[in-house]
């Protein structure tokens, strides 16, 4: 029944490790399918060189397993508390990549620096304040997609497709579960790049607003005019 | 018509992925035949495993299309003022490489600290000024070429084959497309290594003019001696 | 007699070749069989190309040669004073790996500054004091076993499952050989985190203790609920 | 006449992008028959997908051509004066590896600050002083290997078989081809670990004398252990 999905969600987990985004089992995808109600996320602690489409776990958006023999990933209440709280995204994404995640343990907002982050990020890549106690002792994978949505207030998810976890690392997302990767793939780099220019020039002020706009309406929206239309 | 040609810049664009410079489809490859007028380059948005000669769009130096059927790269207009400026060039390309983006972001020339900077270009590899908000507004692609070429008064293209666009990234360029690539894979290498220089032994001053001088014209010019002939 | 045994470890230290973390012959992996009373490591100075099963060397606990034509690891003296030492491990591995020896020759503990890090080590990922010159003159490798087991005080090496020897490099540890070299493959990639993290925010405080509670349990002891059960 | 000679050194040459020391063309890898007299070498601006051992170019000691319809590479004059000044080593090897070149570019010498290091190398790896205009002017490549011999007053070559030539890059040997182009992986490998220790802890003082001793004669001379025998 949910085939095409399980597929799909496979083959995006898997994307991850042909990427380099992957070290032992750590990271995730998902993709939610809006009309059925149902969320699509990779098993908990599973070897990708053993993941299949059949071990892919569905799931309802309060949790509830509804296919698959096996547990889903231990960060699935976080993927549901975004698919609740941005109701237009369609795939989430979460890895410890290596330098996103040196951003995200540091603490610091990524700037955006340059027209590679601005071609997909509209503006500084925002990372969450730290978890408290309570929030951590408490529900702790809901609790961190609820600091996730509070720090998006006033934010547009879509036009800022990722966020930083303090001390833990990043999560994307974006219309389906390959575009979260693809945003994934993005933040590895742009988060390289911005410790290398913060060695270089520390503490530099980000590009200007015209060349953000730019770069971003370039790829995004209705005035959009890169690639294949 | 234009096989040959469309040939040549597909595998030069190919090229890119080989050595590691690209993400996603991020770079383009362009060569120019000055005697037909026109000009090779790859399409925009197109997955480079997807890449083939055919789908090499060819334009004239007005940007008029002249053959392909998908819209050539977004880029374009900056590679077609490059060519008119720099009448001796015959291949561009743009790379988001990341060690040579840094340098972009930080708004810094690349000072020539070693011999392996010095075989390819003879001095600082030049960063521009940061555009103004009514270049970037305007005709953005255009004005990044004549951002370029300003900044190129009083220097040879044929001996300093790259340029870093300012909060942007690289292009390099040379006698035709493939040369433009290995152009592009030199500066990353040696982007690489001044950052690393720049953390030993911050402000270092270039190397010294005779050395500049003795390894740019071993491999270049008249009374080059290296490689076979 | 031993074939399981050595097929196992022989697999466990080409493990460290496919996940990056050798150079030349440098590393090796052991695993005990407690009840036997033996410890399968592998030949000293072999090529990783060349090495099979049969050439994994069995010892007991006292360092006497049962079963192999090559001699054992240099190391070996330290195996086997950390498994006298900590009775309830049963792999070790030890690696020159290239961010947690830079570590250990800054002669610092690894600070947890993240999940990634929490997930796997319970706290700091502690170096050792410099060895002495009586230390190091004398009987070395089996000193550099005792160094680790000193430093161990008050530590469960089952929660810390990593050390860094100071100013030579990383030894890890875990229930077999496999587990050693995962813990392996987890420290590096920590400490090249932790690295990028000093950059960006030199002597940045450790991660809340709930947090570091949290993650650590999430995966380790009676209440873990990572992974499939 | 040379073939096996001519085979060993392509096959020593080729190690090299193996082990991704080469960008290009970059690099070349010489061994010297004592009793012959003859040095066969790599020819100059070859690619290294194109290179057989029958493109490998025998000289003598005095530079004269052998054997080979190629020009050896530019770098023979160096590589002869090292073998003449050298007397007991066998093989030559240069690259322009990056971290290693990061560290000539600085002009510094490479601390010793770990075992890695201590295995393979008695000491800091030392880097020549600038070559001066005349130097460079004059007979350059002759003159960089007389740099390379002055350096190594009071020291010897087959304790410490790596130099970095100031603003240049590293050249190694050893016994034969080989064992240079080991010494150019560890070297490359010791010098980014190095750079890493100097971002933790600048200016760190080098290991004691007593793990110097221990590591380099646990590998090297008649009371080595390390290996089969």
């Amino acid at each position: 029944m949910y085939d095409r999905l399980k597929e799909h969600v496979c083959k995006a987990n898997l994307a991850l490790v042909e990427h380099g985004l992957v070290v032992l089992t750590w990271g995730n995808v998902s993709q939610i399918d809006r009309q059925a109600g149902v969320v699509a996320i990779k098993p908990s602690g599973v070897d990708y060189d053993q993941l299949t489409a059949d071990k892919i776990v569905i799931v309802d958006l309060s949790g509830r397993q509804i296919d698959g023999r096996l547990r889903p990933s231990s960060d699935t209440p976080t993927h549901l508390e975004l698919y609740r709280g941005f109701p237009k995204i369609g795939g989430i994404c979460h890895t410890h990549s290596r330098n996103a995640t040196i951003w995200a343990q540091a603490c610091k907002d990524i700037p955006c620096l340059g027209t590679t982050h601005a071609d997909h990020f509209y503006g500084p890549i925002p990372c969450t304040p730290p978890m408290t106690p309570d929030q951590i002792t408490g529900d702790y994978e809901l609790n961190t997609g609820k600091v996730i949505v509070s720090r998006f207030v006033g934010l547009d998810p879509m036009h800022m497709p990722a966020v930083l976890v303090a001390n833990h690392g990043p999560f994307t997302w974006g219309k389906d579960a390959f575009d979260a990767v693809m945003n994934a793939i993005v933040l590895e780099e742009v988060a390289a790049m911005a410790l290398g220019v913060e060695q270089l020039s520390p503490c530099r002020p980000p590009i200007d607003q015209a060349l953000l706009d730019r770069h971003f309406f370039r790829k995004h929206g209705s005035s959009a005019y890169y690639g294949q239309r």
